[in-house]
């Protein structure tokens, strides 16, 4: 059981991300004490200067372990780096950066003492985890306006729980985006889509979706759709429809400023857009040019962005996404006319490196500038704030709008969607994408150690873009990605306009593929159960090892393998021309070797460490002592899929239970207890 | 024992990377076959064009692997990746670069038919390894002038060895280049020198070099000391080698464009300078602003550029190192001018995505334009050669000029250089380190993958800039770094202006960095030893354990360990918060766990896996049977660890012998056979 406990500094800002009410404690803040002090700050080149030093401390012990802040960069463990929650558009999620497009401000310390801390706040914040110190934490806010939670629990899971209880249910999507989908940046037209759906089916590559990037748009007007490549688009989803493929498009958070285009003049005749100091409409640039952004963060602004994707709903659609909601800006009219008359003005003729630089820089910080976030303003019940304070809110606003709309306008259906930039509290209203990757072998890693976090934070609909988006892809990185990504309850291929071609079908491997996702397929029973499972009883569905075996040494170091529900162990290889990797068993397990559905090898180890062989073209993975992982044959789609007969792969030895939950995966009647079944096997 | 040959098409430039003749060959070129066709090409979206193929393929096995290519990102074994050999000045060193700032063009395939290959070719290359289809090689050169290298061999290491004497002895430094140094870009003054050697001395961590970056210089001019912050330089030289350390200053290819500078009316007088088209010199802009390269490809220019080194050894210099050698361009004077002209044209009030991308665009692509090296000239034996016809030449010509000028110059002293291009013969003239690497612990692990391809390839002085050189390190990552630097024969520890001071006693724990830079200290005995018979035998000093391992399964695939010359295995740690790592040991062996020189443990382990804990502060590493390590007690720098008592660390179970190479480490009578010792150790 888990003890929660709420402080509060200043005046808050209400993020809606808890749905509890906890009262607010007037003792002093436990495990933290609060540093206020000037200090001699070095520069990292012998300058130094005189800096307020104001954080929250924390000394910690030598073993202990820090889990949590969402995504982010680095380890399971969270230890030794310094990150900041600063939803940013950022392509490059190399190892120091400090933040990536979410902002997910809980963290587990575990080991000398062992508690969790929420930190609810809007805006920037800096959390040293072991940087500047290896031992101390050093927590940062841009101002002391803020709700901290302390929870204690018997357990890190105990914690965890309580955590989820706090910020309230997780999205569930619609059975079918357990689906496999592909997607690029870059399909222009409704010949590309079904050219991508023709070459699955003919090569029998399982296949539910099929995303559609900005490129569907009208000049990248949200909600519209490209008359002339995408002619009759109601006919086409519904074309796409009987070939089992859901259409998912695109939404962005700016919109653009054009005569004539209704969002457009809609939200300016409300006053639904974020306003400039003057009370005129802050004017930045994203895809279609200049927009505005719809204040998501004003309850009236929200409704009526939400509505908006009914268009869509009404020809079809029945899954977005939303992107560039952190949100991105490639330049403000303010800030690029500055830009311009410095160029100008700049002596271009003989420019020395630091001129040259600054030419350079000067360019390159056009985009999400700090100075263009400190110069708009929301309107929150009545109040206008500066977008800064917020910024973290943005895309949980956005995408709320949607989830709010979808509970109006379908009420009786679910809707799928996801978003790139989030804050705890989204989780209640979609899922998230990991952003824009890259074709890195690092990025597999990266993506494993991701999902524990994230669900940690109440992300359960979540995974990264398969093969990757950025930089060209190869056919083994793609496989070994794959084979971590049929555990992801978001299972996509998506590229980059100018990469290579990483469609499955692309690569001579044709039937490693097919096979491949046809586990993924074949695994749906089990890993929807799970999804189900840690849904409604505010679990996780990805846990590390140390959650699980708390006592282990080695468990607790283990940052490349994860627990996938109750029942499995997946340990992926992240290496080129890897022929296997190192695999520790905290616990006796039957290692499953799948080629296909149809070809599955068993072997029952004894607990210890093992070097496990692993062939490009197959699955590994691990059952728990008398744990069940029921699954079924493949099918094309999904829906094929449900209609083939139920199988049980276990490692019994007494005898094992299993909670197969199954359901119409549309409705929301959730708790009907006739969508679980009882599943037994008794040792022979 | 091996058979080299030579196949030569069109008419390849001399690029005198090898020292042997060999005999052209009149037969057909074996293993590969030409391949001439027109293709269909996509663009990755979906766009094809017709592209002339034309290509050397070969078909690998599906065991194959690939060896070589010197200085790349990636693994051990380079299969299934596309290289560029195309010297770049990339600090960014991603896994999907292709170029990093060298050109070493040669491999072996070891698999279903094992075969060496040098390709002599100084213009840009391609090397498909297995990218678009992964069981192909494909060599495209841009055209068809070069000379090509067969070699075959009973193993590995014996092409490896064949291909070594083919290209000559490698460079052979002083030996108190093996003491340990540090730098940093942003030491301004004298008096930031001596501040560095304090921490070092005060600390009690041992030091041998202080590095100059460009801040030394007088307004970024080569061979120019700044009279401001470093006056009466040749007393400070000296002041620093009463203190045992060796200043080591930064060499720039650009030279800067200044009336009254004498390297700058020299060379215009002597036309040393590399011209344009019209004949006139050509204008580039480095650090300095506008400046010529030397045309370090012509022999008389070389030897004027290299005589400028005299000017810093008469001030009581011994070292250097050569950068921006590829050379490296921020803006051309004809490129600066369009793009300037271009800026100003665009509208830039209403910019759309596309229109803020080329503006973006056309600022970032200033610098190493490809354009600009297609626009300069080199005379060589008086004939005009387009620059990217000869571009990976630059960097070698810039270290020969060095090279033979110190030959010239201090014939009886070694002197230390290395650079940051090369091209293959250019080992002969001094070493490289690894560039401008980045604070990632995946860095850790590139370091160690690229030393034995480096040694392949000739270069012995080598290593990379400990705890990176861009971003911001860590504590843990540094001395996880310094426990493989420790090993590698340039060991320095570098930074980039702006980053995170790291010099080691910055950090808390000053012990573990005495102690781990002491066992340094402590091994250089061996270290030498294994250096000096490596250069002097033509073999590796480091070795994948595919080489030594040949028939052992696992070792093949091994991408995380070397052997460190006869008797040393190691297998450094390289990810935050582990506690240690798996090994592999393809033999029993004894494991060494050194918390410093004077805290040694042993234990014998047999031959298979294991998981090793490695605290922070402890190195580890292994002996192989029969094999010995000898050290010593580590001084405060290199002279002093002389003087102290040699000892020896062994694995014997019957009997081993060692050979110690020992000198003045200064004189170049290499071959003396007093140098070398026989050491006996018998069982008891």
């Amino acid at each position: 059981m888990s003890k929660i406990r709420r402080f509060s500094i200043g005046n808050p800002i209400n993020t809606e991300a808890v749905v509890q009410k906890v009262p607010i404690e007037k003792g002093e803040l436990p495990y933290f004490e609060r540093i206020q002090q000037m200090e001699l700050k070095s520069d990292g080149d012998a300058q130094e200067t005189m800096v307020q030093r104001d954080e929250l401390w924390y000394r910690m012990g030598q073993e202990d372990r820090i889990y949590g802040l969402g995504e982010n960069v680095r380890g399971i463990n969270k230890r030794g780096w310094i990150y900041e929650s600063n939803c940013s558009d950022d392509p490059n999620h190399t190892e120091e950066k400090r933040s990536l497009y979410g902002a997910h401000n809980f963290f587990v310390v575990n080991g000398a003492q062992t508690f969790g801390m929420f930190i609810d706040y809007p805006g920037k914040l800096v959390l040293d985890m072991g940087y500047e110190r290896m031992d101390e934490i050093r927590i940062m806010p841009q101002d002391w306006n803020l709700d901290l939670y302390i929870l204690e629990g018997d357990t890190v899971l105990d914690i965890v729980k309580g955590f989820r209880k706090l910020i309230g249910r997780s999205y569930i999507p619609p059975k079918w985006a357990f689906g496999f989908g592909q997607s690029r940046w870059g399909y222009q037209t409704k010949e590309d889509i079904r050219t991508v759906v023709r070459g699955y089916r003919k090569n029998q590559i399982p296949l539910d979706m099929v995303y559609l990037d900005i490129d569907y748009m009208e000049e990248f007007k949200d909600f519209t759709v490209n008359q002339q490549r995408f002619p009759d688009f109601p006919a086409f989803v519904e074309e796409m429809k009987r070939e089992h493929i859901h259409l998912v498009p695109i939404i962005d958070a700016g919109v653009k400023i054009e005569e004539g285009y209704d969002v457009y003049e809609e939200g300016v005749k409300e006053g639904y857009f974020c306003k400039d100091q003057s009370g005129k409409e802050f004017v930045g640039a994203v895809w279609p040019g200049k927009v505005h952004f719809p204040d998501v963060l004003n309850r009236e602004a929200r409704k009526w962005f939400g509505r908006n994707y009914k268009s869509l709903l009404d020809q079809g659609i029945e899954g977005f996404w939303n992107d560039m909601n952190e949100p991105a800006i490639f330049y403000s009219e303010q800030n690029l006319e500055g830009v311009v008359k410095k160029l100008k003005s700049m002596k271009c003729q003989n420019m020395d490196m630091w001129e040259i630089f600054e030419f350079r820089d000067q360019v390159n910080e056009l985009a999400n500038n700090p100075e263009d976030y400190q110069s708009f303003y929301h309107n929150m019940e009545g109040k206008s704030i500066r977008h800064d304070k917020v910024h973290n809110l943005y895309g949980f606003g956005m995408t709320r709008a949607a989830g709010e709309a979808f509970e109006e306008l379908e009420p009786d259906k679910r809707i799928l969607i996801f978003s790139r930039s989030s804050y705890i509290g989204m989780h209640r209203y979609g899922g998230i994408w990991m952003g824009d990757n890259k074709s890195w072998w690092s990025h597999l890693l990266l993506n494993l150690k991701m999902l524990p976090s994230l669900n940690m934070c109440g992300f359960l609909y979540t995974g990264a873009d398969l093969g990757g988006f950025g930089a060209d892809t190869t056919e083994d990185l793609l496989l070994r990605w794959m084979a971590l990504g049929i555990f992801t309850p978001l299972m996509r291929n998506h590229a980059a306009l100018g990469t290579r071609e990483q469609e499955c079908y692309q690569f001579t491997r044709k039937e490693a593929f097919r096979n491949l996702i046809g586990v993924r397929y074949g695994l749906t029973p089990y890993l929807y159960s799970e999804y189900m499972k840690a849904a409604l009883r505010d679990e996780m569905m990805f846990l590390p090892l140390a959650f699980v075996y708390p006592e282990d040494e080695y468990a607790k170091d283990v940052e490349d393998q994860l627990l996938v529900g109750e029942s499995i162990m997946i340990a992926p290889v992240y290496t080129q021309n890897a022929r296997g990797r190192y695999v520790y068993l905290p616990e006796p397990m039957k290692l499953v070797r799948l080629a296909s559905m149809e070809q599955i090898q068993t072997e029952v180890l004894e607990q210890g460490h093992y070097y496990i062989e692993t062939p490009l073209e197959e699955v590994v993975f691990f059952i728990r002592p008398e744990k069940i992982v029921p699954y079924t044959q493949p099918g094309q789609y999904l829906e094929e899929t449900e209609e083939k007969e139920l199988k049980l792969l276990h490692f019994v030895t007494k005898s094992a239970e299993y909670e197969l939950y199954q359901d119409d995966g549309y409705s929301k009647d959730y708790e009907n207890p006739a969508h679980v079944k009882k599943l037994h096997v008794k040792a022979e």
